[in-house]
């Protein structure tokens, strides 16, 4: 399990969309949603949308791994797609705040890796925002004052990414994920691979 | 402090020479030994070439941060040159057998990363051990026996990498320093630069 999270606008959405473009044994977790639908976004790719009543549903039936309200809109990971390209040996992607981040860190256990990506400067990250033409002058206002809470959260993550370049940052995430793939615990078969190995010496 | 460890023949050699050619913030801990200098050995470069009175001298007086005997000859980590390279804010290579990263260990505790190099198969081991036209037959011999051993020894190891081709193993090797290196608590002065994002938002 994946976890790349940010305060709006440093990235992770992009860095995201590189990384399952890039890498066909990462899986994206589509989060549901019952904030509006932006501009752009497509249903089923960047979120499922869904109302209110359908979201308490699913909070209720246990089918949520976390979730959160952020700016009054609820965000959650259904829990049924992460375990079954989990047990397909795919590595799943969450794009996810730092909410989020926690509630699964408490599930996952060992099995979490976690990315804080932080803007270079805080003028970049207004640039960003504001770039994102779909979102109104409040909506914004609204970002850059909250960012500053969200940026207290990179304590909590493994590794850290200063987003200065997206191919840099890119290539960073990447080294985090094919390192930890490399890691011995994760090497399913090693003991058995060393084994026939030693048997032929 | 980064340790690459391996069986003989299994490339941990060839690796760190890509390493430090490739990366100026990685200094390589040239270690000390009593073995002979083999041809195309560079005293200095790939040991230091000592008589057994001297290396006993330095053991006594602590001047070595661990060492160990195999195959009849002594091998052992100079103290001072690693002490200065970390202060100066260097990464230090050890390309040294899993006796040496186990006292190393002992004395680094979180701050030693390590990565097990192991060949493909036995016969591409047997490849590489007749290629180093400098051994004798009965040294590439006693290398095979041992290198059984030498290989149950991975799971003490953070990392492992399988040597199938150069190319790829090398650049596996380098994403695991690369993401080493941005793990939140390596990453000094990121507090303070969060808190300057902070003040401006």
């Amino acid at each position: 399990m994946f976890v790349l999270s940010s305060p709006s606008g440093a990235g992770k959405t992009t860095l995201s969309r590189l990384l399952l473009r890039a890498d066909a044994k990462v899986e994206l977790s589509v989060s549901v949603t019952t904030r509006p639908q932006r501009r752009g976004e497509v249903d089923g790719r960047d979120y499922h949308f869904i109302d209110r009543g359908r979201f308490a549903a699913m909070v209720k039936k246990g089918e949520l791994l976390e979730w959160a309200e952020v700016f009054g809109h609820r965000y959650g990971t259904p829990r049924r797609p992460v375990t079954k390209a989990l047990q397909a040996g795919c590595d799943v992607l969450f794009d996810i705040d730092w909410q989020g981040t926690q509630q699964l860190r408490e599930k996952a256990r060992d099995d979490l890796v976690s990315v804080f990506i932080l803007p270079p400067t805080a003028q970049e990250l207004e640039r960003r925002l504001n770039r994102r033409a779909q979102d109104t002058k409040a909506v914004i206002a609204s970002r850059m004052a909250k960012a500053a809470g969200e940026m207290s959260h990179w304590p909590e993550y493994d590794y850290v990414v200063v987003n200065r370049d997206k191919a840099e940052a890119f290539a960073e995430v990447r080294a985090i994920l094919a390192a930890e793939r490399l890691k011995r615990d994760r090497q399913i078969g090693l003991s058995a691979f060393v084994r026939r190995l030693q048997a032929k010496l």
